[in-house]
């Protein structure tokens, strides 16, 4: 074999490692392992066709929870409290001072909210119409502003969990929603890497500009990904306002992260009507796009990133710096069977891929924007 | 409902959050939360008896395997390559200047071996006498030493993923150690986070120390916790030289840190006689335990975390502040069959649990240190 080094590097072809300007870890690239054989675990088939209504099932419009509530027949979006709620809305106790810093408790309380993002049974947010999305989103935004009135909150985490192989028994379209006194490790981590690089000197660049005409890690990223010519670089997708990319440093084999471009957006509550709607129309075609690349309802968690609650007087203007974003990790792999584990070496050392996120991009990109069941 | 902030915190009754000094991340813990229905999706159970050799095993001693290489008739523990390995041994070629700091890349090499444990298809390290126990930490000792001395290697991370349900679809126990020319993230962390402490003033204690006589996170850490009594502690169990606790930061419901708490060791190179026998002791202790909590092969993955290869120019005494340890992160939740998924909010806000990590070593504590099918 010649000296690798006197080889042109390709990022398709040789080992390497990305780092994640958001969260500040890396994530090990191995292309070349792409042939190899699948010996692993290959999951059961998703069901076919479901009822429009599902007389068993405990989200369906005038069918009784699990907590012995009846749902109303509503017919557009329902949201209510989590029967069984992960925090509560009452203040905790005051907790002892720890025994040791390494020992350190704090407390916590807010409020877990359910969304149901339609009456009928079978339609995820793939199926749903724009105006069906339009109504999801109001509805996001609604709860993001009650919850954050309420004394404490700090955070209000948007997040849909969906499918069996992530854990969702219930296919039943739905998301949650988590307000909480306390800013999240994730969001937190994201805030200081926005903040960190508000205040670095990155190359001069026209994209928009975050508060008080600093670089936004965001802003800049979304107008590096636009400077490539559409069929080499990272995008899915892209309307007006949004666009849809496998980030350069994606984890999970086709992770998209979906951020408005135009300008520098804080929270879903800032969203003028053309960016509602231009953000319906974007997650029908990501989602749609899932479902079409290997023809089945396509398992993943999607969690909203945003600026936290503004209402806490610790949440001053040094938090303007986020930059409204949604994260899809999907956990399919090569087919509608086979999953990703994020276990042994990923769990113990670093994230690890084999498919690179152009090639990932490039097969989202040939997916078509009909769905297949409407096809 | 009395003022909550009259009632005395109980870390077993009320939401709270913890920090994890390692990773410098939360877990968002919810106990009340325990007595909430199992709606979830359970698992195949795992099948019953395995053959002692298994003709189709590309593990067993004289099997062909995938690359199409013969396994020798081994007697105790075998290691050859990966043969898809995640890195390649040749370094990378140079990696051209990135186009923008968001969009760095670093090339990477190394090697990936995989070590079979014990000639026996059907013998999990829980079933293993510490005997062979002794070989299989003797050739990760030889592994380590020889991987460490090849050119550019910085981290030998040491791992094993053990369970269908961690996607590892062969029972004949094995595991793998990737040789990097880079720390991975975790390890990393790991290090600045024990960096940081040991330049911290914590509370005086008798617990062994650091290089230079400085604290070190992890020993005043094994010191607190062998400071509570035995019933009322996190230690699931401990010998003569180690220890095993589901940390106070635990992410996982019956997740353990084993690590030897006499004094400051680095890396298992590092290891004494009575050490490494001391090792195999707690290891099978572990391992049964786990075994014995839901009467089956309990999966997991488990990860070494120990000093940076001392040989690189670049890995100097301030790795020496590395103490060496071993995380088991088990899915299991109540059942043989109920998995915890790791999705929705914790892929995208933060770690959370139900389960106390004290409730969870109660649990541990009061399982037999001999197995269920030896018994
Ligand atoms: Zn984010
Ligand atoms: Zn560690």
């Amino acid at each position: 074999m010649a000296n690798p080094h006197e080889l042109v590097f390709d990022p398709s072809a040789h080992p390497h490692r990305r780092w994640n300007p958001l969260t500040n870890e890396h994530v090990l690239i191995s292309p070349h392992r792409m042939k190899r054989p699948w010996l692993g675990q290959t999951e059961p088939p998703q069901v076919g066709a479901l009822p429009q209504h599902d007389p068993g099932c405990y989200l369906c419009p005038g069918n009784k929870r699990a907590g012995g509530e009846q749902n109303p027949d509503y017919t557009k979006t329902y949201t209510f409290p989590n029967d069984f709620a992960a925090v509560l809305s009452h203040p905790t106790p005051d907790v002892p001072s720890p025994p040791h810093p390494l020992m350190t408790v704090q407390p916590v309380h807010g409020a877990c909210d359910v969304v149901i993002f339609h009456p009928r049974h079978d339609l995820a947010l793939a199926r749903l119409s724009n105006d069906d999305l339009l109504r999801v989103i109001e509805e996001w935004v609604s709860i993001y502003k009650s919850r954050s009135s309420q004394d404490g909150i700090k955070y209000v985490q948007i997040f849909e969990n969906k499918g069996a192989m992530m854990g969702c028994s219930n296919p039943h379209p739905h998301g949650q929603v988590w307000s909480l006194s306390a800013v999240p490790t994730m969001a937190s981590t994201e805030l200081a890497s926005m903040k960190q690089y508000s205040l670095s000197t990155p190359p001069p660049s026209t994209a928009p500009k975050g508060p008080e005409g600093r670089p936004c890690l965001l802003c800049d990223y979304a107008d590096l990904e636009l400077s490539f010519t559409e069929n080499e670089g990272r995008i899915v997708v892209k309307n007006d306002k949004w666009l849809a990319v496998v980030p350069w440093w994606a984890t999970w084999p086709f992770e998209t992260l979906v951020l408005p471009y135009r300008r520098h957006v804080q929270d879903i509550s800032q969203l003028e009507d053309e960016e509602v709607a231009s953000l319906a129309d974007i997650l029908s075609r990501v989602t749609t796009r899932y479902d079409n690349l290997f023809s089945c309802s396509f398992p993943y968690s999607m969690g909203i990133h945003q600026r936290p609650v503004s209402s806490t007087a610790d949440s001053g203007p040094e938090h303007d710096i986020a930059h409204l974003h949604i994260h899809f990790s999907p956990p399919l792999l090569r087919s509608a069977t086979v999953k990703k584990f994020l276990v042994g070496f990923e769990l113990m050392a670093e994230a690890q891929r084999d498919l690179t996120p152009e090639q990932a991009a490039a097969r989202l990109r040939a997916c078509s924007d009909v769905h297949y069941l409407d096809g």
